[in-house]
């Protein structure tokens, strides 16, 4: 089964809006078995659209359209259905009842132009939306399918989970397709390629790998006649990766990130945790305060964006004589401090030069994390030679993965990332 | 002029990459004045792939193409395009030369599938790129364009900058598009959508709204011979939405950040700053560390997770056993005591409840924002109702706005967003 992914609205050809609709859809599509084969934008133009939606519906199984189901005259994918299906649009009775309800409840009278919001074609049956005044509509003419969508996202998600995905699937039941996703942190994407290019080779399980903010991902995808049997396929390929690239560089797997390891763990433990960051100037806090059920661990983090201020903090001044304070004893020192300073079980400590090209202190994209639990202290470092935002961002991930060792009892990894 | 997009890559087709260049190419079109009639995705898939460039060739002026330029037989743009056009694609010497040049520096010889890289049709130019082995084709016939540009954003970013842009834009130098970004805080996007009706009505300029991180943009572009009187459209509209909604409401223009304001401000008046966040869990300070040359103003900031901790950082715990933590007394002296512990200038504090369900102590989604410097102290208050992640997002910017204010003798505006 294929299918096409149509996105409408002038405002996509501006480039003012980016398109995310397509991705989830194409994304939930390949969950399902379903090949996306064409992905088009279009503006709010009739002529255009029509001729799209017409394409789309001869050559494709399945049409999926977002947006233009809107009120005004801009909003044509009704009208666009239906004159490529040869049919006329006609007012139901008991949507018209529906939409003028939600205005009740909204507490004004539904303007005249939403009148289109409750209308139908003979091929067509609508889709409850939830989330807002357009319902969706599932148009079925010689075997082949159009849905359209609203075009926000928080009405386009759930449509598609509540109804429409499972209506596709039930199409199209004897496909299943898994996906594992491993995440790598400290081999280059360049350097994954090189170790595991016999597995890209494999057409099913499919590898794909994928240059993320925490690190590179690797994603295995498998087809079978059932999920049993696409797992069968999936186990072996991750058995062989993590031989060849090793268990440690696999940090998580699917829905895991550096921040709800490092919660989890903390939480397991029962630990609390303060933080001193310097490099990461709050992001790595931001990022912990982030997960859900953070004020049950996270104590708090001093960000100490001067280091004359790490004394006042509790830093000891004589290791920044000594050392200076881009160093790893002051990053170890400082762990220690955020542990005293919010009373915490755990301290974690982050210490470096962002690319600020006013700063000649030290080598651009430095960092030292310090770790430091009861009277254990422990610290690592990484060069992370990339843009300013993505610095810190590279250093939070490093700082909370290598806190996840630390807290097991492995040794960190320093770090030089490629890219 | 109207143009065409295809981006190219079964990667986009299963969803595991936002397609992200063609929204940059969309917006760069628009700025110089070529209008966007189709986007198109499309696979590694060598019939549909033919199908789909062979059809924008012949229907749009300039068709611009990414990705596909890769070494490897999945890269089929070029194949693509020869065959649209009717041509053998011959290999050039003095592009192989330069590209086996690239490998020397790379301390390797160039594999063989490399070779494809260094071929040109008749009715083609190459296009160079600073940034990866693959040169752009600029193609031409018939008086249609095809340009085939690179994948990577880093890639494809500096090709258009350099060279692409400039050609196109010589192509039309009768066609000025002048756009100006008015961006709002304190109205929900509803509220001046209803204020401005009859603006939208205009098509030149058009005005468009959107709801950003940062608050609701209008957005005015006009379109005329030459820039000076795209300008004479552009300006009584400016003047027109300032008057109906408010000089107050308009807190920036076009590439304003609230974090950009906030540092000017305090750069121009020669001020530090210290912030103590709970509410924004580090967001604040990090928002305002990602401003180049903040280790200027920013000394520090402190992330106080818990409100037993707050007494430490030298708050009074008075006003928190009178009042409770999350309440304008205690933000204002939490400013006041971030003024002292970073020995700053300014004091900038932030106290409030996110949506933690573990968390029952007041309601959520509100805050307090306090200022202090030398002796005066000030608060304000707001309320987001939206999601976890975007609460302190819309927090943090209200703080850096309201700090503005604040800086500039302006009383706060308190906040309660309908979305």
């Amino acid at each position: 089964m294929n299918a096409e992914i149509i996105s409408i609205g002038t405002e996509l050809l501006m480039g003012e809006l980016v398109d995310t609709n397509s991705s989830f859809l194409a994304s939930e599509l390949a969950k399902i078995g379903v090949e996306v084969r064409w992905v088009t934008k279009v503006g709010d133009d009739p002529k255009l659209l029509r001729e799209v939606i017409e394409r789309a519906w001869k050559r494709s199984d399945i049409t999926l359209t977002s947006g233009g189901l809107g009120p005004t005259s801009d909003d044509l994918t009704r009208e666009s259905i239906a004159a490529a299906f040869g049919e006329e649009m006609a007012v139901q009775d008991d949507l018209l009842e529906h939409l003028k309800g939600l205005f009740v409840n909204r507490g004004f009278p539904m303007p005249e132009t939403n009148i289109k919001q409750a209308t139908l074609i003979p091929s067509a049956q609508t889709v409850p939306n939830d989330h807002g005044t357009a319902p969706g509509w599932w148009a079925e003419k010689d075997g082949h399918v159009i849905v359209a969508m609203p075009g926000p996202p928080r009405e386009i998600l759930p449509m598609w989970t509540s109804t429409i995905g499972p209506k596709i699937k039930a199409r199209n039941p004897d496909v299943a397709i898994v996906t594992r996703n491993l995440k790598t942190f400290g081999i280059s994407e360049g350097g994954l390629d090189e170790m595991l290019s016999p597995l890209f080779q494999s057409k099913n399980p499919y590898l794909g790998i994928y240059s993320k903010q925490d690190g590179i991902h690797l994603r295995a995808i498998a087809t079978a006649p059932t999920d049993a049997e696409a797992w069968e396929l999936i186990r072996p390929m991750e058995t062989e990766i993590r031989r060849v690239i090793g268990e440690d560089v696999v940090w998580g797997t699917d829905d895991d990130t550096p921040e709800s390891l490092a919660a989890s763990l903390l939480q397991a433990k029962g630990f609390t945790l303060g933080i001193m960051e310097s490099f990461t100037g709050g992001l790595l806090a931001s990022n912990l305060a982030d997960v859900e059920g953070s004020r049950h661990f996270l104590k708090g983090s001093a960000v100490v964006y001067r280091d004359d201020l790490l004394e006042g903090h509790g830093v000891d001044p004589k290791l920044i004589e000594e050392y200076g304070p881009i160093n790893a004893h002051v990053a170890e020192d400082m762990a220690r401090a955020a542990r005293k300073l919010f009373d915490a079980d755990v301290g974690l400590a982050i210490t470096g030069l962002v690319a600020d090209p006013t700063d000649a202190s030290g080598p651009v994209g430095t960092s030292h994390i310090g770790f430091a639990i009861g009277d254990s202290v422990s610290s690592t470092s990484g060069h992370y030679p990339t843009s300013r935002l993505r610095l810190r961002s590279r250093a939070s991930t490093h700082a909370l993965l290598g806190l996840v060792r630390f807290l097991n009892g492995l040794p960190p990894q320093s770090l030089s990332m490629r890219r």
